[in-house]
């Protein structure tokens, strides 16, 4: 699991102290520069500046050289504390420093803070809460790099101003920097695009449109393999899947609000003309405005609302691997990470009050199961309430139902065992969330699932239930989405796995290998056989030499080859050598099609056997 | 299979002879109306009428009250052949027919005939070829019945004139009508519309769209069963699957020739409209044009164009399960019959000239092998040929591929000893094809399946492979869908069935009903383990008597009751109810398993064991 940096840990004082040198460093290079944050974070540390003028990748081994002039400069770091008014004068006055001013005001006038805490190392002052190292000599001088320049908005706010935000690694020593650098180099050779190139997994195509992939025949197996997964698990776990259409009405999504709060978001609509004959006998002319989905939820709604439904319905959860259509600015748009026609692993829980906590814990183990098939480690749990003392409208107003449902889902987070992060203020508008968060091998994170709970939606489309007293209640909804969409996903995946895939998972499961031409008919004898079981099989018929065919294989990152000989074809056997281990291992071809079939099966991600 | 009917089986002339005597009846009964054609169908006959005035219903039974008469009034049936300007004379100045007239002047001046022929009864005179049976008393008065209404254009053509159509039931005797009636009946009740509300298979809603069904639990599974059937076989004939966008820009249009030919046939564009910054640096609105995609082809084309192939690569077998859209009027939509968003069994092979034969024979085997799981008889194959003699225009000019791919194509129908109808003339634009007929439980002849040999559109995609002559050469491209769309082949389904579907297809395939409260925990028991199998089950939890909840179930035309009780318990077995079998069965629940398992993964159709 990822964690928070522990903030004792010499780890963090150290990338802490690191930003403060690196900001009175970059105040050193650009005079007039203005701070915004400079938090440590998990690879090293980032400060935002509001610069007099531009810098570039070519300035960073400048400002680099100074920062280890001042980490040898020996300064002491020294903490103060003044009370709010005095803090403010230092601030506006000493400092000068603009946006720090602004957030000290709103520490001391909404939160309430009598308070503030400063840091200083030699001619820097920054307010800061540390803790720090005592002195600049205990930074290592040669564990850290400033690693890229981007441009990020004054408290991630797009209507504040843009800063510039410099980003450094930092380790505790040379050695640890450059395996992490080393470490970084190898993940990006597996990035997406160019496995998705190279491997036969998508193409995007101007004609058809940015953003648009075509799944090609090795991306449509892991797309088909991950539908199968995600159905056999919800399956069991008494999901029903439904098929809606792509586009609807308008009207839908004003009922759901969409329209006109995402319109931007959207596709334009196309607008259907016909002329139809009205009860009098005359013809008129009537406009039907349909949009493409950009969710599924209202299709799943109405997948409720087609018949009357009682409790013992309930808990109804529908389920859709459903394609949904967003309009992204071009500029956005990047390989499988972000596109415009995305497939989402969905489905929508009904249920009533008394079912949300069992189903929220359900949801969460069935995340629990698919992310173990992967072998996923590195994720972390973020549950997201509302900030019941600042709501600022952005909730739906019904105190009862969030504090109810807050109660809930923490105690279902406490009852799974699960380490999580609680975010206060980063509720959904309509209820409290679960989002699963991971790393990507180029170290940013992001989201892979989010999990909702809805009490204000199912109200806006007037879903019922008959309950077990004979009255009509409005049933709560929980949105949910483990494996993500395919794009994002398998994006992920292919990254993960660096184009290694399980046998389960991989396009290409089995290739045999005919020593020479001689053993080809037992080869595709073989073939036939493991084709008639579902197995990806291919024959290596190219005419290259045995090793080199072997090399190609390999590099192909195929799971299984099977050699096949003289030896092989007389006892009917296959010697079976598994991607990455040396030590290949003879056997009868029944049994190899038995271990086979079961490895498939349980989905294993460890290939030794 | 159907057949057509032998012109010379009593049973043809009868009809035959019956839609001269409604022709004479609707002259005698509206005088002035004017004639179009008459022939004898599979149950009955029809004829054409362009009349004074309108006629309902309420008139059928008068006009058949003339047709008795006449057909008691023994007129005598006969023949006479003309010369051409002789014909010509009659038709214009005796009988006055207009539209008889422009077909005879056809027949005469293109098709080169010399004479024509004709033949009376009484005072009727029609030109035609006969055969008729000697007298009007030879027809059953009482077999016959006229049916109903329905408009119909001059020879089919929505540019000619529109005709009122009288269809009619005809058979040898009373007894035969009768029984035909009363089927026709019974199998209305199966009613694809009727069952689909019923058993929760679709629903259409207003607020999504006329023409776009929302698939509700049960229907759900039927799609996913027929993909998971066609994905098997298809994937043991070497098919790859792929997965392409719903919507698409123009270009891609424009180079298909879907835009502008078939643009009514399309929803409306979107337009979408961004501001770029170009290479100058200044920002420019940018507007794109997207369509949904009415076919798969163009996308499926892009794949192969996705990069370079070689004649190792072919043939290349790309199938999708492709969700397609599709702008009918309003007025002509029908349950699933007829929709706007539909759902294809797609596929594209692209192959070398040399490969068309046997890949066609592989697809037209194909289709047998799909067809014999569903049990299906009554259907026939309709090879498409261009009219060589006649082309005016409509195919793609290229005499040499015509001539080569029409022979194969023949040779491959010959070779599979399947019966087929040629039809001259009825071939598409770019190459021959083979319908696949069948008949609804309406009695209404529909396409299900269309293959087409295409080799035109390869070459506006300018799709190249490199052959083993090292040259580029332009595949031939083979379209095909045996199982259609799912919209009409679940519609159709729903009414083979009369809604009790084969285990491995229906939505639910056991359920669990304990003889009393006392066996529940048995009853779930079993369920668990059969849900581990991936088995649609459930128990009856309902508070009803065991005889009523046994009779529920069977109206739901579950194929498997599985009833347990103490015995069961004890023992654990089931007794095992098959839908429409009397005879129940006691067997260890472990065999009912295995036996289970077999039945499914062998989609049997006959339910007996």
């Amino acid at each position: 699991m990822l964690k928070r940096m522990d903030e004792n840990s010499f780890l963090y004082k150290m990338r802490h102290s690191l930003s403060h040198v690196l900001a009175q460093a970059v105040q050193e290079y650009r005079p007039g520069t203005k701070l915004g944050f400079g938090p440590p974070i998990h690879n090293g540390f980032y400060y935002d500046f509001l610069l007099p003028e531009p810098i570039t990748t070519d300035d960073l081994p400048k400002i680099e050289k100074i920062m280890r002039r001042i980490i040898k400069s020996k300064q002491e770091f020294t903490f103060e504390e003044l009370p709010a008014a005095d803090a403010l004068t230092r601030i506006a006055e000493e400092m000068k420093e603009p946006h720090k001013l602004e957030y000290a005001q709103e520490l001391i006038e909404k939160n309430g803070l009598e308070t503030l805490t400063f840091y200083r190392n030699g001619p820097f002052l920054d307010m800061c809460e540390g803790p720090h190292v005592e002195n600049t000599i205990k930074l290592p001088a040669d564990g850290f790099a400033l690693d890229s320049i981007a441009s990020a908005y004054w408290r991630g706010d797009e209507k504040n101003v843009q800063l510039t935000r410099i980003y450094a690694l930092a380790f505790t020593n040379r050695k640890e920097l450059k395996a992490y650098k080393l470490q970084k180099e190898e993940a990006l050779k597996n990035d997406h695009r160019k496995i998705g190139a190279e491997f036969d997994i998508f193409h995007i195509d101007d004609e058809v449109g940015k953003g648009l992939p075509l799944w090609l025949p090795n991306g449509t197996v892991l797309r088909a393999e991950l539908e199968k997964l995600a159905h056999e698990l919800e399956f069991k776990d008494g999901y029903k899947a439904v098929a809606t259409p792509h586009i609807t009405k308008d009207k839908l999504y004003y009922t759901s609000g969409h329209l006109p709060y995402y319109e931007e978001g959207m596709y334009p609509p196309m607008v259907l003309e016909e002329t139809r004959i009205n009860e009098d006998g005359e013809s008129e002319l009537v406009q039907e405005k349909y949009y493409l989905k950009p969710m599924n939820c209202p299709h799943h709604h109405k997948v409720f609302g087609s018949r009357p439904r009682s409790y013992r319905d309930l808990p109804l959860r529908l389920s859709e691997y459903g394609t949904v259509y967003r309009f992204e600015r071009s500029g956005a748009l990047q390989g499988l990470t972000r596109v415009r026609g995305m497939t989402m692993n969905d489905a929508h829980i009904y249920c009533t009050r008394e079912q949300i906590k069992d189903e929220f814990i359900k949801v969460m183990e069935l995340h629990r199961k698919l992310y173990d098939i992967f072998g996923f480690k590195d994720y972390y749990f973020r549950l997201s309430m509302r900030d019941k003392e600042n709501p600022r409208g952005k909730y739906v107003e019904n105190d009862e139902a969030w504090d109810y449902s807050e109660r809930l889902i923490k105690e279902a987070m406490d009852d799974l065992g699960v380490d999580y992060v609680l975010e206060t203020g980063e509720a959904a508008f309509y209820g409290p969330k679960v989002d699963i968060q991971f790393m990507t091998v180029a170290d940013r994170e992001f989201t892979v699932s989010t999990n909702q709970l809805d009490f204000a939606v199912p109200e806006r489309f007037n879903l019922k239930y008959i309950g077990s007293d004979n009255q009509e209640h409005t049933p709560f909804c929980i949105h949910r989405a483990p494996l993500g969409t395919h794009e994002r996903f398998i994006g992920f995946l292919i990254e993960h796995y660096g184009g290694a895939f399980p046998t389960w998972l991989a396009p290409l499961q089995v290739k045999v290998v005919p020593i020479s031409e001689k053993f080809g008919d037992y080869a595709r004898q073989l073939e036939q056989e493991l084709l008639g079981d579902m197995v990806r099989v291919e024959v290596d018929e190219s005419s290259e030499t045995f090793n080199k065919k072997v090399r190609t294989n390999t590099v192909k990152r195929i799971p299984i080859l099977l050699i096949v000989g003289e030896r092989e074809m007389l006892e009917n056997t296959v010697t079976v050598r598994r991607y990455k281990i040396k030590q290949q291992r003879n056997m009868p071809f029944s049994e190899f099609r038995t271990m086979l079939a079961d490895e498939i099966k349980e989905r294993r991600h460890v290939q030794e056997w």
